[in-house]
């Protein structure tokens, strides 16, 4: 196991957080365990160390999981922009270590009773952006960013069989995605734009009508923005922030959905703006000022 | 089993989505399963019927699950509204039929080999809002609101350990909950907040100058809500807007933290208006009105 361990963390070197200095002069200084006087095979020992190091310390994070008697533990891959689980299967020390190495979301097959990428056939590889251990270290989540539709069905996650909808004979709402508040927001008003050329009887939606009328939806933004900056500057109390705010968002995801832009490009935006807080921030105010 | 179902479903009757009607009555009619004139008995035979055919539905769903060779499927739970994954544990047939029923994450614990309903010691409960399950049928997703931390260290999540930083050596950051995109800016956020009373060298970072500025963060709020209008108005690009959308979401989450309101308040705002669409978004639109 150990073998293949250093397997996976010498053949997949792309984008290794903790290695950030490893090269392809490794392999020049793999048979060199005395540091001489080469600046080249110098620098290969120092990588050899590291890689050994941090070798080490990938052992010890695995050795620290709880896995069960077939050496498995639950591995829940996650959109790290939308929170959207995309799908849940087993890993096993190898699948993690190679999941740290290749920051591709790798997993063990129980039918198959073989390591698996997510992506290695369809391309939709879920690029890892971080992993975390749950208290029990049993459990484990890839927190990622899907290249595209996680499940095999071609949905953008496996998570789309409603069960309360089942109960109520609602067969035809059977692909409904499992969806958190603001993207169930989203889904609402993209529904309401998708039924703009249906006429309506009765008084239309609120939805409906800033949809139709682009300078009602733009006053709208902007006062509602006003009325959020008044919370501040007026101090008004908590939960009337709170709505102003849930009013902001509302109006803006329309006017997104009128653009088809999706809060998922939003928050990637976000993402690679403050990921490294720091430095995107700067770069970010300095292109705004 | 199919008692334990039975069970289930007729001890615990608060908020059964698909059976509205199922009052106390149900117990004068139980014995009673020819209609008589009675309104009473007839009624309460008209819920049992209702009863028989949902629990026959639930069965007919719980068939449906592929449950492992000890009867158990991964159950995820899920906020509702920041998409955070607050824990995970297995589930069998009771467990899916009693959450079903009493709208509660519960689980199956294989320690303990019994039933467990996620706060039944603690009283943080996760009020369950949907259940879904994969494409294979053998996991699930309890979408749900926690009444209060979940984890039973007092964590909001039990992922709070991150392998990257336990590989880099960071082990005073081990207690980092896993946050998706809009609630790790969030966190930064409150981060730069904290640091306020602070003297720092150097240039302030944009978010510690609006965090100190009320006039100047107010003032860029209201600039890029019309800065959003306008790509709409002025029919500017996608990725246009969707920048314009980031810089209106940063700054109006600056205000939410000087606030001290959080992301997850407004998404539970924005649920409670539109998670019946129609009816909410009527509801909100007169009392905006």
């Amino acid at each position: 196991m150990v073998i293949s361990h250093l397997h996976c963390l010498q053949s997949v070197r792309v984008s290794f957080p903790c290695s950030p200095s490893v090269s392809n002069n490794y392999y020049y200084g793999r048979d060199n365990f005395t540091r001489k006087s080469s600046s080249l095979v110098y620098a290969s020992t120092n990588n050899l160390d590291r890689d050994l190091h941090l070798q080490s310390k990938v052992e010890t994070v695995l050795d620290s999981v709880k896995w069960d008697n077939r050496g498995l533990a639950v591995a829940i891959a996650q959109n790290v922009d939308t929170g959207a689980i995309l799908m849940q299967g087993f890993a096993n020390r190898e699948a993690v270590a190679t999941t740290v190495s290749s920051r591709k979301a790798t997993f063990y097959s129980r039918s198959r009773s073989m390591l698996w990428t997510k992506g290695e056939t369809s391309n939709n590889f879920i690029n890892v952006h971080d992993i975390f251990l749950d208290c029990d270290r049993d459990s484990i989540i890839y927190l990622g960013k899907p290249d595209g539709p996680t499940c095999h069905t071609g949905s953008e996650t496996c998570y789309y069989t409603p069960v309360f909808d089942l109960l109520e004979n609602q067969q035809d709402k059977e692909d409904k995605l499992a969806l958190t508040t603001l993207y169930s927001l989203e889904s609402t008003i993209a529904q309401r734009k998708g039924e703009l050329e249906v006429p309506q009887s009765g008084k239309p939606s609120w939805t409906r009508r800033l949809l139709l009328d682009e300078k009602l939806l733009c006053s709208k933004i902007r006062e509602e923005a006003d009325e959020l900056c008044r919370t501040l500057e007026d101090n008004e109390d908590k939960p009337r922030a709170a709505s102003e705010m849930a009013d902001v968002l509302y109006h803006a995801m329309v006017l997104l959905a009128l653009k088809d832009v999706k809060m998922e490009e939003v928050l990637d935006i976000l993402r690679r703006r403050f990921s490294q807080s720091g430095i995107e921030e700067r770069r970010s105010r300095n292109s705004q000022s």
